[in-house]
């Protein structure tokens, strides 16, 4: 069921970690893998600067990607962009999401969770702050707070990290570090 | 023509094979080729996890990728979405589909075929249940019980596989897997 | 100025030559180079099928490409399409149409051509048929008979290939071909 | 806050710097990284003409690229574009603006700037004339004279140099180079 805005807000004031699928959500869901077994994932400028904004206004804030599938890119990127957590080859995403939330001591409700698949419905139930890019599947449409007006890969992260830190009255001091 | 969505589920809950093209379909049409002859393929993660849980679920239920054109990458990606028959090069697909019915023994009525030019009509008029991608040629739409409202590339066999997972009754137990 | 349908057909009925534009037209105008000089080019299936359905048909109707820049890859792919005419790095593109013009002793009158940006124009006004892909730039689609409804990459010169099988009275024969 | 267009037309005709980012402006934002570390850039063909063109009319006019990354690629292409000042690594925009400003001895108002992100934002409030692309962030579209027509990576640089070019009453020159 979608929340209100103002909901959303309050949800995303109490955030404590930032965790998402990686195909569909991070990129268009394309699949690429080279002859040589190399997989080439395309990522977005946007959601980009938006890790680096919330790692450097929230350093506390643990940030996290879930996945099905396993590549050496996922990795790099992960490493470059400086997540937290990061679980590969995963189709039980809660039993993965659960064991975040033992590690950190962080609540359920101290989490917003951004999938776009059915296999991303029990975390996004879960979580404080569920959203879905625009182009997720239908039955995952059901279960969010918010359906982001981003399609996956064009910068649906960077939407929620930006509702984050407007949340939290931070979107100010933001801006401000490129006066 | 169009078929009713009554309809369409009607067909849907027989069907033994699902068969489709692969460029325009499987992908957005995109040809392309390195220097040294390597052909690069886009695929789409929420069609691969449509086939995942056709297979989990329908073990029985038999796939196919009938394609005019040949590459590595797409025996490749066959092979790990556990394609059961897959013919390469071939420009006259009602043989290779008729070669099919006959090794399988089923009947074209428990059929489903998703194609998207004009190669792949005489297919689609044989099949029980015809779909293309919303951007299938023209001419195509004319001979197809339902136009997509995905295009190649962009979910259209997932859109299939669901409404096949529906018309047999077992969305619910799809759903379940991942709780 | 923009023809009416009635005029692009009777046009399109005396067409001997199929002349265009490559990046931009064949092309979603992306231009992609790797760090040992290759150049990656992302063609279109449908497009592919046109051409291979033209030859078939007319196989004395001429093709052509006539690009500003110059790739391996263009040569390789107008080698498996079969064009017969390709100029590369050619700005001046008029004086490359007058030489064919030359060669093949056909008029003006008899030719179509696909072009997208200002370096087309002259040829545009030139042409017998004269289109332009749905995003080629403003000052372009002043100059065409015909905007087509395809976008650069997105089936454009498939789209002129029809429209010149049905003039021709040739596209019943075209999809019996797959019978 | 956006301008006219009788404004914008009268802050191009005295641009003697055309300044743009790079990632998002130029791309789509796309960010591949392939596994030996060499980053693939999808520039657009008409960004490239529009370059070219802007030379050929007009020497004088400088070009700049400043941009948050760095990547072999963006060396290349704006050493094929003929861009006189490049900026890579640098988060602070700003800096590298103003160093541009002194070396040319431009003032800000002699300048256009395209941005699409936060980054870019105190150097679109400085130039002369400010754009963004469609698809930038909100907060960027709210600090520019014009949000443009085209998406990053589908022709806003290209349609900036002919708001210039036409301005500055140059497009029929340009129209005519080709004649």
């Amino acid at each position: 069921m979608p929340a209100s805005k103002a909901q959303i807000l309050k949800k995303a004031k109490n955030i404590k970690l930032l965790a998402c699928d990686v195909d569909g959500v991070l990129t268009r869901g394309e699949i690429i893998i080279l002859n040589n077994g190399e997989e080439v994932k395309i990522w977005n400028v946007k959601d980009g600067l938006g890790y680096h904004e919330l790692k450097q206004i929230f350093p506390r804030v643990k940030t996290a990607w879930i996945t099905g599938r396993e590549s050496e890119q996922v990795k790099k990127r992960a490493e470059s962009m400086g997540i937290d957590y990061l679980v590969q080859n995963c189709m039980r995403k809660k039993t993965a999401f659960d064991a975040i939330l033992g590690e950190t001591g962080f609540k359920a409700s101290e989490t917003a969770y951004i999938g776009d698949d059915i296999v991303d419905i029990q975390v996004l139930k879960l979580a404080g702050l569920s959203i879905c890019p625009n182009d997720a599947v239908e039955e995952v449409k059901k279960h969010v707070d918010m359906v982001s007006s981003f399609k996956g890969g064009e910068g649906v992260v960077r939407d929620v990290i930006e509702i984050i830190l407007k949340a939290k009255g931070e979107w100010k001091k933001t801006l401000e570090r490129y006066k």
